[in-house]
């Protein structure tokens, strides 16, 4: 899977610094905008054709007016999968790639480590033995690089990390590794007076330092999965200190618990990749009256980014796929549906 | 503690109707109107005096661009505890008279209640024995109260009982109960672009069917207390039914992790009225650079509503009362800082 790089005749950086602005403009400037964005194309990187056109007449149903599917702009929530569905999650969650690197940072504090299991694996570079260590072995991982330290110590770790580490295939930071066609979905759907929140099963304190810049999703609207904290007065200072225990599973049947625990209403579209996400579209989109929709980014493309499905480690879509054409969802074909992966190609 | 009526100078009809508008108007409108009411006094119910002034200076000092205090929009978060702060906790939190009716509504279902505690004691209307019977008792009522049941149907449960239930000393419907001088506090810091949340040691899903038509807060900016939830289909429906099995505890140091789950950042303000916000005003105010407001309501009118602080049963103010002379928290007078306690007076 050799990487290409294209260059798409449009330019993307216009585009890019254009959807930008958008967080900036008050509410009344982004329905005017909204209008004109409409107008001028507000999903430039996506192909004409049967997936774009569900989007543009579900947006154009809610927010008409007087039309018999309009819903009011507070119920107006939509929920974003993150890993796979916002940004590459192969070879391995961008997570995972910080926790391997977090324990090579820290094994000369844990000499032990190099005869251990699983992080003997990890220093091997092994990642087959690492995945035969089973869940078991990924919360040894985790509890090692994710707890012991208080939550402004893991925001500046995650944050130091993203703004160095870099993917071996694409040789970019992890934050330039987002979908353009997505980023416009989001931006379209905010300029459309929808609220949109990150319902990820990765770690919600491993999301929130740089979604508001990349996504222009504030912390506040970002759900994910949370080991737990206590809460410490330190030289009359409060902290809460991270502890190496499970606090909640943003995934699959977790998800629509993590919804409502967060937003305390039913989404009227969610978006995801996996199985992980079916619960999601489910809960969103089913037994509802209104206008409901669900989409599934189906990974189809091997020379631009990469191809996976039923058979993938990480991010297995098998049973959704079926549950989408059973249930009416759009599944977004990366390959023919999307005119460009990355702003950067 | 006899109830009296008190007509006050000022139409509150006109006031609380100009403020319940205020979430309906756009952003721009709404900073053009925070000028135009900040001249015309945000805080009409509140008296002049040490205590308004602070909550004006502060507001003053976070919006006033390129001053030393400037804090941009999106960190601008203030946190409300519920119960006592925003409305009545006495002679018992308002949720515990809804799970003592629903006791009582749903005991044709369970005979055995009669002779069995702390069932009982509700059915006797002896509080003292329900106290007695302690938290134990206490769970044993929530859970045959507020669980067995789909989120949905919990709703519309809260909902009815809060459109008929009616407060014994002042005849008035629970929402009706709330504190005018904080609904124009809320409005006031909305106006002032703060995003206002509610963080109680109350049910979550107990609060969010109404928070909204009474303080203008949305359910997702609604922090509580929680039991679990099982997600299932049902007939090709999805719900989520919920389990006689505690999640989460919004109270003392809970409420900073609470904050920090929910929020992902540190509010810059927060308001209580008890020892169980101790942490969050800690969480909000220390150890941290910029300026922070911590106010504390204090009930000290037995007259128009009650006067309690270290010694009581709910509410209890001890601790943070202390705390609050040391870290420079206001501490709001109910009988001198407050010119009427509800609208309707």
């Amino acid at each position: 899977m050799k990487p290409t790089i294209r260059v798409p005749a449009i330019d993307r950086r216009v585009v890019l610094s254009s959807l930008a602005m958008l967080p900036l403009l008050s509410a009344s400037l982004r329905s005017t905008s909204a209008v004109a964005q409409a107008q001028r194309d507000p999903l430039p990187s996506w192909n004409e054709g049967a997936t774009k056109a569900s989007i543009l007449d579900f947006v154009t149903r809610v927010t008409t007016q007087n039309g018999p599917y309009f819903v009011p702009v507070e119920q107006r929530i939509a929920t974003f999968d993150n890993d796979g569905t916002l940004w590459v999650e192969q070879p391995m969650y961008v997570q995972l790639a910080f926790a391997l690197d977090r324990v090579k940072a820290l094994t000369p504090m844990h000499p032990e480590w190099k005869t251990k299991q699983p992080f003997a694996a990890v220093l091997d570079g092994d990642l087959k033995a690492l995945l035969a260590s089973g869940e078991k072995g990924l919360v040894e991982i985790i509890a090692a690089t994710h707890a012991g330290m208080t939550t402004a110590e893991f925001e500046k770790i995650v944050t130091d990390w993203l703004s160095t580490a870099r993917d071996h295939r694409f040789k970019r930071l992890y934050t330039e590794l987002v979908y353009q066609p997505m980023l416009e979905l989001l931006a379209y759907l905010r300029a459309s007076g929808f609220k949109t929140f990150i319902a990820s099963g990765g770690g919600i304190e491993f999301m929130r330092p740089w979604t508001e810049r990349i996504y222009g999703v504030p912390p506040e609207q970002v759900i994910g999965s949370s080991i737990k904290t206590r809460f410490e007065m330190k030289d009359g200072s409060p902290t809460l200190f991270r502890l190496p225990d499970i606090n909640f599973i943003d995934d699959k049947a977790g998800k629509p618990i993590g919804i409502n625990e967060h937003i305390g209403r039913r989404p009227i579209a969610a978006f995801g990749n996996s199985d992980g996400d079916l619960e999601m579209l489910q809960w969103t989109t089913l037994g509802a009256s209104g206008a409901r929709f669900g989409l599934i980014v189906h990974h189809t493309d091997a020379e631009r980014e990469y191809a996976y499905d039923r058979q993938s480690h990480f991010g297995k879509l098998d049973v959704a796929l079926d549950a989408a054409a059973v249930n009416k969802w759009t599944v977004a074909d990366m390959k023919n549906d999307w005119k460009c992966i990355f702003a950067f190609e």
